[in-house]
């Protein structure tokens, strides 16, 4: 069995990376460690782990992070790189927050206010880079940055037509919706629930959301070698939901692209996704739901080309906190120990 | 008094406009008609309406619809024109469905599935077409359509772009959400409440969408004589929430034109709606949300200039029922009626 | 035109005040008074209260409350009766908080922590006591305390089977679901929108939540001079919806009492609401919703005759925040300043 | 691997049996059936049902239900018995619904409009009856009737009481909150989305909801050979959720009875409760939430006595369509066919 931590147990991505293990038969759970709430029964924070209700809370600490195997941080921004240097190097460590994932230092100075920590692998094992997969630098890692929610989704939806160089990296536009988890468990007014049920309201406008430049980063990744710097205006809303990312994601065809109309669009995102285990393009006609991934490891894409306004859209739906964070966490984790890829994450959702 | 009737009472347009006609002060209501429903007591069909709870609900005739002053038509798409050939000329016919709003006989036909049947008068009063507003076209009419409620939203956000010529007319992407009121009372089990609660999905994807050809249609009449054709990508969503409409907007500056910058674009944004007393353009960095305006017939609006992606982002929030529907159908009877605009309609939102 | 203040503006409680009076004919608007948002702007706090978005919100001092006739006081409990001691004889107060409701010391005593400060006029004006009704002791009067949420809904449910003596006193039970406003801006980790949706959680069980009392002492006024003490068990819940209380009532029917039987209940309760504005008994077979009074001042309000069990079953939906709160207290203002009671309170709901 | 049929696999029972029966390790999902959907692909029906999509929606008849070894039926209430007398002896037959729940003909009768087909084993395992557990009846068993979602949240509530001699049986009152699931996938206007978002509304008051009898016989059973029969005043509602059952029970202490105060309750639930897998009896002071038990087959459930108005009062939370359909049904089969009893069944909970 291998022996897991998780460090900021108590948050919403730590409170779903336990649910995903608590179903894993290759795993044994090990230390959860928070901060103020250390010392209370883990029943009191997530009443919805029954199984570990009784469980106390530790301080997170090396000490506490000793002896495991794994180490999962479900930290706050920032605070993943002290941590992380100060685990031992035979520690699997796997990072939930942003710490880790910007390969650009500018890109990390421009949207956060901590120091550049660096970038360890990327976590989406899915995305098209150079001709194969970002899952060839997961087998075997000892370090993995989990994607941020948003990129997951905008990013496995737009990947394929990028990948093949059909899509105009200078005009991409996303408008995307979060159930309100997304934004953690943060005690601000506008987060209480009479204020978010019936609210629908964008946040981070005009570029000054942080997960924009992960998403240029992974879609001019996806272009390869040839391709340009992709630039994205990406709007993101707060939708009154729980859980779940509804990504519209729409691009320009690239000019003269051999393949660049609807049939060679369609082409392309079948051909991607043919053999991903958890990425499904539906067929023709049906359009993602955040419903039917709440709670699984699955994204569900579909694309059209609107020949009336010349746009290629592409729309995809995943769990924030399953395949948006926890469930990729988990992912990663299995092709980081060499284990079957699935194990322990739902396909199926829980709806309705 | 003013004695109206409203023929189609028993949907969700026909009980928006009975609540509202309540607080009206100028107003009797007359007879409320219906289909299947007739014969029943409105409190069965509207149980919030308590002050009409025992009316009898009528069929909708020529018959059961003389005598009244004003009649407005909440009926379903291609019902209207039928009834309103047969209603006398001397009464003022507000019409709530689409029959009457596009201009161009070949958008309707490519659009809806019924015989076009000419266009009204189109009642955005605060539409800015050709120096004017399109309220100078609705005082005194005798005919109007009223708009639909993404056009609403969507129209209220970009026209002062358009108007001021700072934006280009080619590359417009609109993605908006819509509580689910918006599809009426149809009873399609995706629109069930076990479904429709946190799901998030978009629908009409590619510019299939009725309401496209009406952006179209206003955003190029704001844009004046030397406008170009406006083209718009258009995705509405499904939202879990009864009522409200959030449009995220975004156009390319025109290259060139004057004031083409952040300040010139908040300048057009303020100028536009300076006097208007229903579409308030917020302080810089508020962002609209649709629990601000529920219940009321006030449009909340604000705009930026994204320079890292080199895009206007321009959001408007409505309720879809009120200013997107009976609201909009309450002002367009006041100009019509030479009454003070603002008679009967609220403008602060019932929040939380 | 009357000049009314409100202290503790920025609450639910004081935004829906600022709502209805909005709307009401015979006010002016004068002072907007807080705690630590003092210097803001009122649209920071409430975008939903457009027309007031550019007051600035004044610190709760008597010199700000100077100079009105009217003072709504809608602050945390306990902080009532020191401001109120301060304010001016000739000002009309009404407090929309506990402080001011209970008649018994020792009740007060038991459920709140601050010294005891005495009983105002209560302002339930539709409650039957004596004889007539709680409103005769409303006109004229100068300090008024507005009920509470719960109490409103579980009294106007119960007292007419207890005003006609049909009632057994010692075995009344209520359970209660409210929208998440009644639990009002307070940060807590439970009322985050994504803990709340999808939730339903009793809390104070087993006879300790605040209005326990208040409804015991409304009941028991309600059943006269020859009336027993009522002893109630209350069991509120916490309903994933914004605004709203369904409360759901029974008692016993009382041995031998004359009229113990459905018709004599059914005629008990439509007597005792045939002349009431706002307190509606629906046609038989039809139950109460909140969504049918969302916004509104109505009271909805059913009852049946379980023959199998042997008990009476009363059900009233409320707005918790419009009648259950500030409705109420405009209500009290109107009887207080002798103005037509209904001036300014609507009484459709807003729905779907 | 045991082979298994889902007749009625469109419905909500029916997916969520899907959902289950996909994560469950010895099972093999053969022909789903249902009846105006045949043809269909399931991924039309159950999006959510991922690895699923593909297959084909069969009819339900004698020759699509061949050659399985467990058939659970989730069909409209009616239409089991006629179905099952086709089916051979020595297939496992589970049925999610009324057909075979209650022992009394005449209760039957009163309550449903069928003719009485009979009684199967009643498959609530955790059910205390004569000295033993209800579990005792299924383990083997051919045909077992799966009990209803309220019933099994109000019977587990209360039964430990009943079982200990210290509830009194002639006062029982039941109010309980439900998602919308619960309903089933009728198209029905209260069942839209627009109308059951914000609503919360009682229905089948006064004794008219066909759970009714279904707990008294529960309850009754638990009384043992020396209890009363119990009657129950049952108040069902409809709460703005997907899913999720909360019922709140209260009871009078039987009169003189040993063990009936604070503490003899308490231990008499710890100790019902204490080798459950299923079913948790909350720490003291914490209640039960139905988003905690959202998609799990757990019971929450939580005690304590109102001294000031002399009533226990317990509450149970589960999810309808887990516990309270599929995941009963499917821990039914585990019992039937002698595997262990938890297989396949999640014990967390999907939040927030």
């Amino acid at each position: 069995m291998v022996r897991v931590a998780v460090a900021g147990a108590t948050g919403y991505a730590g409170g779903e990376l336990l649910r995903l293990l608590l179903g894993h038969s290759e795993v044994e759970i090990g230390a959860l460690t928070a901060g103020s709430s250390a010392g209370q029964r883990l029943g009191e924070v997530h009443p919805h782990l029954t199984p570990l209700a009784d469980r106390v809370i530790e301080g997170t600490t090396v000490e506490s992070l000793a002896g495991h195997d794994v180490v999962f941080l479900a930290l706050p921004h920032g605070h993943s790189a002290a941590l992380a240097a100060q685990l031992p190097d035979t520690v699997t460590v796997i990072d939930c927050g942003a710490d880790f994932r910007l390969r650009d230092e500018s890109d990390w100075t421009t949207f956060y206010d901590t120091p550049y920590a660096g970038a360890w692998a990327y976590g989406l094992p899915e995305l098209p880079v150079g001709g194969g997969r970002q899952r060839d630098a997961l087998v075997g890692t000892g370090h993995i940055a989990v994607p941020g929610c948003y990129p997951t989704a905008v990013s496995l939806a737009l990947a394929p037509g990028f990948a093949a160089g059909l899509l105009d990296p200078a005009d991409v536009v996303v408008v995307a919706a979060s159930g309100t988890s997304g934004a953690g468990k943060s005690l601000k007014p506008h987060l209480l629930g009479a204020e978010v049920m019936g609210a629908m309201s964008p946040y981070g406008v005009g570029g000054g959301h942080r997960h924009t430049p992960e998403i240029e980063q992974n879609l001019t990744a996806a272009s390869g070698a040839d391709g340009s710097q992709v630039r994205v205006s990406f709007t993101p809303t707060l939708a009154p939901m729980p859980r779940g990312i509804i990504a519209t994601c729409t691009a320009r065809l690239r000019q003269g692209a051999s393949g660049a109309d609807a049939a060679g669009i369609r082409e392309a995102w079948a051909k991607a996704y043919a053999d991903e285990p958890f990425v499904h393009l539906l067929p023709e006609g049906q359009w993602p739901s955040t419903a039917s991934v709440l709670g699984s490891n699955c994204v569900h894409v579909q694309v059209t080309f609107d020949e009336r306004a010349g746009r290629v859209i592409a729309v995809a739906a995943v769990d924030n906190l399953t395949k948006g964070t926890a469930g990729a966490a988990v992912q990663c984790m299995n092709l980081a120990l060499g284990l079957p890829e699935t194990t322990g994450l739902p396909v199926a959702g829980v709806a309705p």
